[in-house]
């Protein structure tokens, strides 16, 4: 299969080529924005059956996160192909990458991930049906994000050259989105310095502008250290590591009454001793805080670590924090969010064909849902919204980028509606057509804002001065320790 | 009847007076030890009625801790007239005093106690009926504990007189033993100094020698201060002394696997928030630790002391440790130890009369137990053993002046047998003949091991070697800190 | 300065009498809403000397609930001379009554509180100044909120006698809304069972329309009995209440994450145990649930039911629940909610007069805001919104009456803006001009809204289609428990 | 090696043939004790060499519980060699057997155990060296106890046919001692039924007699199950069993201030979570409980079983409770106790050669000890003392048999002075001379106590009163469940 794939590959960059030739002979004035608009979505057309096949081809490898080696390979040689020089490896991080094209201001990039989850392998059929049972699979659609995000600056690259337009134009190929914090690294490497608006999209069930949201996430393991002894015969003389486990978890819990709602703790005991009758010398706590806002997790992870310590000092232990990971929330940057909403409906959804409508049913009666959203969901662009910080949303180390450079995006309805993230049915999903529909309708309409942002400087000015708003009196910090290295292998440790 | 008692007291002070006249119509040569005890105790005899009734007016007072004016005054009164010096209001106890006869060395000392308990008001029947409902009542036998030790020192002031026994008598009266640690501020005021050794007794409801034993104890409040806020409106602004001292809680709980089976932690909640409404910025724990030993309850109370600073740290509030107070656990003395099993097996026990006998059985009745322990317990001495560990026991501040000075100790069998310290059922007996007879026991096993040690330097020699052997190593240190004063009004506050 | 006030209330008598004989002479036909409004508008202004003494009386009586004695007597006293008539004593509170004029359909009722909070009491001046130390205070304004509702009342019954209008007009004195949830029982007693719709209204800092929001609230003392032992001796016989209260405690804690993060716990440890050396035989812990739906919090109190239960058997106890206290969250009504924004609107706020403003300015120095509300928010007339179910919110028990008959509210800017209800700045508001004059607000667009429900029958008919609609599979449970006596002594037990 | 000592056990039985031959030519005439003693420990000291090359062939095989197959192979054909007749796999245990001689009454049987622990291979050197790195040792030195049973069992039998001595004599092959409670199996099964008396030894670093002690132990998983959900987006919807187990050990904790002071409860967290952002729908505990009596356990184990489903039910949850294991105190027998102590005081202990003392130094400087216990210890019998209920101690299953025939033990010094059992310094004891010097000595002193039995009824007779006395009002109950069949794979589920 994979080779057949891999062939179908080599097909489109035939096809890619051609349009290529296409685009150039068009004229080279500047164009009315809905002209400029029409010509890079026919660009996405043209290059989109290319990067179906990349995204399928991805959605097989599904890789964890900093080891996505063929998936990133796939992405790097395929843009290298469409004629973007490739620096890879950047930040520490062996499967990231920055392909670029042109040169000057301004600077514009599109993130792209590409890494999955594990346990979640699952063929694209609308029943559970692992391909290789407990194995990764694309839960969360990155192999979609990757290539939709790939596709869009392909064709944005290919309107700049038959438009002659100025500046530069990037593509972030950043792993390890999934629990890795793999762009915080890069954010700290510097690599976003330049940058003037980055753009970014994410799979979903629905298409929207992502202005801002997402929680601000730290996560770290809490190791405590303490004396073994026989638990019947001596159990004065030991120091119990679990007990501090236990009075840590007891004290996150008292806590949680005296920190805003809307914040997160989880966790769970990810070594609890190893035979009852030795009293643990060590026992460790897997904790994860979110919320909607880092400033504020910045010092509930204070006081998580204050917990931390008051468990060992209540014991007689002591406490080592380890593997500390960490996504900021997204700052939200309103006159960058106008224009996507615009492009956003200009683009408009899709409509599922006959066949996508039976999948998608019988898919849908696995979600075990009261009520189901209707399948037009996918037709239809939601109303612009700000987030409401008190509903429930999942976290992203985009969010990091957005502290550094202005940033807008997108979701599109790639998975079936009512299919939630990180399930079986979203990889499902992102594994056939109805993904790569939805990730046409992103790719569009992040070509779209990119076309905008080369062509209009007053755009980029807007964004810095609502940038420059939106961070007045807060200031950038990861919770992740200055001087620590990417996690590479954080999900087989 | 408070009027009637005080006659009694001044005709017992006649028969005290002639008495001693007899006493002094003896011979004054040396004695054989028998002798010698067989003179002091018949000068106990001859003493005895008028102390019965010392002890019934104090039992009828019934003071506090810190507040035994009338009992104190009572027996400086008795021991001025009986010829003793009396110094009062020593270290920094209104109550406390130290009546003194003859001078030079050796000096032995006799302690008294004359505190009653909370609650425990009760009349001398065999039901529960108390005096005043809710009032303070005897139910340690502390007023036959202060009259007996006097008694004795009488008796012993008229053997020294008539024999020309040379050396210093002192009777240390000690305010305060329950809870107050009323002791401790003396042995730290230097009091002690210079004495040899120091005799003490207990009541209870068996003859024995107390050679050692009690539990070491440490108390105090642990006072946790938050930040209040309104528990509905904005609970995540409050910090919650409440939870400070719910996680102090569960971090002793969590300790007591780790400190020696024998030890006691035992707490309550003495404020625990005025209104759930609102986040509470106040709470308290009362906490008392007790240990066989001294030195390792000083370990255990710096861990709980690491317990509240640990919850302190957990809840983001502040913890203030108040209201210290510690008794030593008692230093056994092997030397002493022979000399008071002999003494104490040659006074032997008494028996009851009939109507004793009818009050006992009727108080027995009350105590709900399935065996009741035979009267006769109160004719036989309990042959030596040193005290057990792992055995139940009690505190008491004897054991801080047992550090710095060799101490020997009787219990005599004043309650009933089966009657427990601390209930209705003992401050009955104390009020009454039973509770009188056994005080007549202590007194003469006191009365000839004082004859003893001030007539043979040699025992008092072996009583510093065994002393010197058993503190080897070991440093007095009280868990009370440097600057604190006696806390007058602990019961009230 | 009873006696004066008394006065001037028996002055405002004559002054509200005059005023009746002024509206009788007016034409008897129907009008315009406008006109209609205009003329009930100035029958509040015409009797609102009197009221605005009315509510200074009852701040002086400053009585706890359920027994608001005085204060409901100069209420039903005030009204019955007003031409109402009045039964007292409903529901089984002694306080409580209902005050009614005309006959037959609508009914339209009012409802006015008149309790006071423990240790509010304050002085109407700007800085903290108790009249008694300790003793109670309008520290909710319900002085006002009694006073206002009855002023609209009166106007309103003065411009149906001068128009002729049909129905019956109610007031609804109802004690103990504080914690008493004294109209669950009115409303269990049935008392409200022909109205057609409530009016009510609440003092704050901004003039807006309720329409909906609200804490459901259900709160109760749990009692753990155990077995008491010594601490020390044998406290391996002893069952501790106190143990059972410590984890009722954790087990509320780590439910936390497991309710809606709307949801609010919160408790004190209303008994402890007695003293440290007893295991305690007896410990309470006293907590309040909340939620901003009733239906959700009666699912939350089963779990903490099972939470108490949970602790007694992990302690060889036993739980008594009791003194169950429960307001319902207030069901909105979109309907009314229209018509009284309008009504609202029209009416508009108020303007400070120069003392007014120095007092307010004065006031507002003592609240340690970073940023305070500007003092024009008593002109302004908040938009219309639904409550944000995430927002802080209060309980009232105004929320039972919601589900069972159609409710809309206003609440009128009567503290200066910035003060919180249940603070002596709200007394000190509620004491004075500023408070007085935000009650007029109110009483105006209560009086607007009944005499609008008054007259045209398809706001009526609206406003219970929309009832249906908004319960619609929903059924009305207090947790007060069906034979429940109201608690008359609540605050003092 | 194996096959050397192969070999070797092959040259021992033929010197035990000749042996037995030897015995034969001895006269038939009952003996004196003494003499007895001196010919059937002439036997022991006979069959020696053989048996201590099965105790390092069985050292070498290192089985764990109910897998010891080549070790238990190997007991059986040396029995059977022997003479005995054997049966096999009784009680659902494969490797459990029986070996038999002789018939009719008195039936007397020796225990013999062979199973090794996780973990503690080793080398006989001393210093840390495992033989395979992880691989099973035999920590507690079941080789030299399964062994010197056997030799004992042979010795007697060769006593019993060279003296016509009637009455039957059987050796218990009992597997799975550690932790497998393998006895309580063959209990239930009813092999013990018409045992008369019941001798038994265990590998230790002194000389003993073992009269009653070890602490009745209880185990159990306690598997919590509730409902998973993505611990970020909707917490509220998850009930943890994580939460469960939590408070299941913080219940524990709470319960230890109210159990005796001698109780045990220690726990590991066996299952902890998976993912921090998912709420654990599975977590489990694993707990072991002892008691000095059997009896109290079972109280204190219901306490617990409360405690598991008082957390069930505080969180929404169910509890399982699996894998339950359980072993018996031993009851004492102090007519047994008198014979057995006069025994080993005859057999008396050993001295170390030159090179086991260089060994025992040198080991005993890995022991990390202040003092170190005299090498003397081994030459030794410790004066008889009944077990202190507050001593530190461990737990069998011969407690099980105890409680169903009148048992007594010795403790012989296989292990060098001072090494605990279950450490890798008792494994290399029990793997060179030392061990096997001791296991001798318990060899003669149970064959001079069966041979004291087998011929002196009167020693049964008043075993059997004082049995009746131990456990008059008491009844053996095992908490392993009825129907549960030996747990064959405990080790490694």
């Amino acid at each position: 299969m994979r080779k057949d794939s891999r062939s179908a590959v080599c097909r489109s960059f035939a096809v890619g080529f051609l349009m290529l030739c296409l685009v150039c002979a068009l004229p080279v004035q500047a164009q009315t924005s809905n002209a400029a608009h029409q010509q890079v979505q026919k660009l996405v057309e043209a290059n989109g059956a290319n990067w179906k096949q990349v995204s399928k081809q991805i959605w097989d490898f599904a890789e964890l996160g900093y080891h996505e080696n063929k998936s990133s390979a796939l992405l790097q040689a395929q843009l290298k192909g469409a004629g973007f020089a490739v620096e890879s490896g950047v930040a520490d991080e062996p499967t990231a990458f920055i392909a670029s094209f042109g040169e000057g201001k301004p600077v514009v990039a599109i993130l792209g991930e590409f890494d999955a989850l594990p346990g979640l392998s699952q063929q694209a059929v609308p029943e559970r049906a692992p391909v290789t049972a407990g194995a990764p699979g694309h839960g969360c659609g990155h192999n979609l994000l990757g290539s939709g995000a790939a596709l869009a600056a392909v064709a944005v690259k290919q309107y700049m050259e038959a438009n002659h337009v100025k500046g530069t134009l990037r593509y972030y190929g950043t792993p390890a989105e999934e629990g890795g914090s793999g762009k915080v690294y890069m954010v700290r490497a510097g690599v976003f310095k330049d940058v003037d608006v980055v753009l970014h999209w994410h799979p979903g069930d629905r298409n929207a502008v992502i202005d801002g949201g997402a929680l601000a996430v730290t996560s770290a393991k809490f190791t405590f250290h303490g004396v073994a002894a026989h638990a019947a015969m001596a159990p004065d003389r030991g120091r119990s590591a679990l007990d501090a486990v236990m009075l840590m978890g007891n004290g996150i819990e008292f806590m949680r009454e005296h920190v805003p709602s809307n914040t997160r703790m989880h966790y769970i005991i990810s070594k609890g001793g190893v035979a009852p009758n030795i009293v643990p010398d060590l026992a460790q706590l897997d904790l994860v805080a979110r919320s909607p806002w880092n400033t504020t997790l910045q010092e509930i992870w204070k006081r998580i670590l204050d917990v931390s310590k008051g468990a060992a000092l209540m014991t007689g232990t002591t406490v080592e924090v380890t593997d500390i990971g960490s996504d900021a929330d997204i700052i939200g940057n309103d006159a960058l969010a106008q224009v996507a909403q615009k492009n956003l409906e200009e683009v408009g959804g899709y409509t599922m064909s006959a066949d996508e409508q039976k999948f998608a049913h019988d898919l849908q009666k696995t979600f075990g849902l009261d009520t189901l959203p209707s399948l037009d969901q996918t037709k239809e662009v939601e109303p612009f919204h700000k987030p409401d910080p008190n509903e429930p949303s999942a976290s992203t180390d985009v969010g990091d980028v957005s502290w550094v450079v202005p940033t807008i995006g997108f979701t599109a309805a790639t998975f079936v509606p009512g299919a939630a993230a990180h399930t079986w049915q979203a990889a499902a999903s992102a594994g056939m057509s109805i993904g790569q529909d939805g990730m046409v309708v992103a790719s569009k309409a992040l070509a779209d804002t990119a076309v905008d942002l080369l062509t209009k400087p007053e755009l980029i000015a807007a964004a810095k001065a609502d940038f420059a708003k939106e961070l007045a009196g807060k200031t950038y910090r990861s919770a992740i320790p200055e001087g620590q290295k990417p996690l590479i292998d954080y999900r087989t440790k």
